[in-house]
């Protein structure tokens, strides 16, 4: 059973186009084994709570049929998963909190590495498309064939920056939003500052930059605003895999279900992004958003208000 | 001229213990040899934007008389400011942002390696005693020559965590607020995670511990509260020496102003730190401060609100 936020039939539709993983994750906390992962996933995962989500990626015909039906069941459109003879993709990593960083043990792309997504023609018509982090010369063809979404988002990562820079740029100019985290933006911009990397960055075509900054949370910078949220204080953190992606997925979901996306829909987007992605973290794999509701996320949304209240309204005028 | 907050007069007074140095300090946006600098000479700059500091120091016979000059200009009571035969304390060491460090080129302590603090008779009735961090035995000593303060906090490092860990815990169980960086709480609890070490050190004695986070902004941490603010976006830090120092000082200043320390005074009184400190860091030394009024701080305060504003008190019933 899903527990949506309510009046999700009015909702926008999400596109999400990303990589179905099964991931072997090792953290002080333990360890998984060839887990349901990838950021198609965790992002689909998380907008599924707020409204209905397409996904499009690829798997193998090793991949276990039950991670179908799951995400079927919880009404995740997955007429766009294809399933292609070989291997599903599969990662495998160690977290190093106390250097705060994640060591990659191994990547084996399988099938896919010749993922080229053709949209179902019932995608086409999506109102929100996010372009997980993959090729940025897919998140071109991708936006080339949504032509008429209302609003278009990226990630992208230091693989891409570094390897396939015009196409990226290609691809920013094409989306409202960039999402990246902090190390991303440095080296895409070649700032060291966030504010000025940022800055530059919306030269490149987006008018919003949203960098993640982990367990610190995340900002926004347009050309006329900046927006600060702090993420949720998890106790005990399992599994920071999917943080970000479920990060994109709450707020790109939240913004379906608001249906606009003025800059305050957008601030308060990201705080719902911040609450699903610490329910990510508290277990291994997608887990942590497994049976969450609506109601646990608009909790931890208040929450994230007290947390960063000091000062009313009217006393800022 | 000192442009403090209106109702000075009324204000609570602070004692500040801490360091006077020269500092000399490279950072990417240049260098300063033998500069104004040190934790209560910081401090003292940012409190006194609010209300009447008195300051316990030592320095040597070399120390330029402009700067004690320059202290009492500015409203800063310097009875307590030691001039003995010898050289002042000395620190230079440069910044590198990328690795975000601080690296300590060279520390002589001179003067200050026999600094045993006696308070002014006329400083035993102030209201509010911040210690920076120095050895905690002296913490301890200036502790229990203000029996009747309303409020005390102290400041401490990784240094005084492993080298005389028993003192620091008795000032601990003294004081009622206690303020260190990230890597010092996690030292300090053994625990790497921020909620979990905080909420340890909260059992030594404290009722909040603030967690300075560098360009993340700062948290506190109560027994029943939580809080986080985000730092002010500087576009480009010229040299972060004293950022902590004058965050605690704003922070402090604003508590004396506020004459109450209620949770929500004291989350206004650290955005007031966050607001001070970003002034602090855009120039050298603490040029950043010098003629800063407090129109200037309540302008950044008011920002600092807009940044991290997402939702109306109303809705969060």
């Amino acid at each position: 059973m899903i527990h949506r936020f309510q009046g999700d039939r009015d909702c926008l539709s999400v596109l999400v186009v990303g990589s179905i993983a099964l991931d072997t994750v090792e953290t002080p906390a333990g360890k998984v084994v060839e887990a349901l992962g990838g950021s198609a996933v965790y992002f689909s995962m998380a907008a599924s709570l707020y409204t209905n989500v397409k996904l499009v990626g690829v798997a193998g015909t090793d991949f276990p049929r039950e991670h179908i039906d799951f995400l079927s069941i919880r009404g995740i459109d997955t007429e766009g998963l294809l399933i292609v003879e070989g291997e599903t993709f599969r990662w495998s990593g160690r977290y190093d909190y106390d250097r705060n960083v994640t060591e990659t043990i191994e990547t084996r792309l399988n099938v896919f590495a010749e993922f080229r997504p053709k949209l179902p023609e019932s995608y086409t018509n999506a109102d929100i498309v996010f372009l997980a982090n993959i090729d940025p010369e897919i998140q071109c063809e991708v936006l080339r064939q949504v032509p008429g979404a209302k609003l278009k988002l990226l990630d992208t990562m230091n693989y891409w920056i570094s390897g396939k820079n015009k196409s990226l740029c290609e691809a920013l100019g094409m989306v409202d939003i960039a999402i990246m985290d902090e190390s991303e933006a440095y080296l895409l911009s070649g700032e060291r500052d966030t504010i000025s990397g940022s800055r530059k960055i919306l030269d490149m075509g987006p008018s919003a930059i949203i960098v993640k900054r982990g367990k610190y949370g995340a900002m926004m910078v347009s050309k006329d605003d900046y927006f600060c949220t702090s993420a949720y204080p998890v106790n005990a953190v399992k599994d920071p895999t999917g943080a970000g992606d479920s990060f994109a997925g709450g707020m790109v979901g939240y913004l379906a279900h608001a249906k606009e996306f003025t800059p305050q829909v957008l601030k308060q987007a990201m705080v719902h992004g911040t609450a699903v992605a610490s329910y990510t973290v508290s277990e291994f794999s997608i887990e942590g958003l497994r049976t969450r509701t609506w109601q646990d996320i608009l909790s931890r949304y208040r929450e994230l208000w007290r947390f960063s209240y000091f000062d009313d309204k009217e006393n800022m005028q």
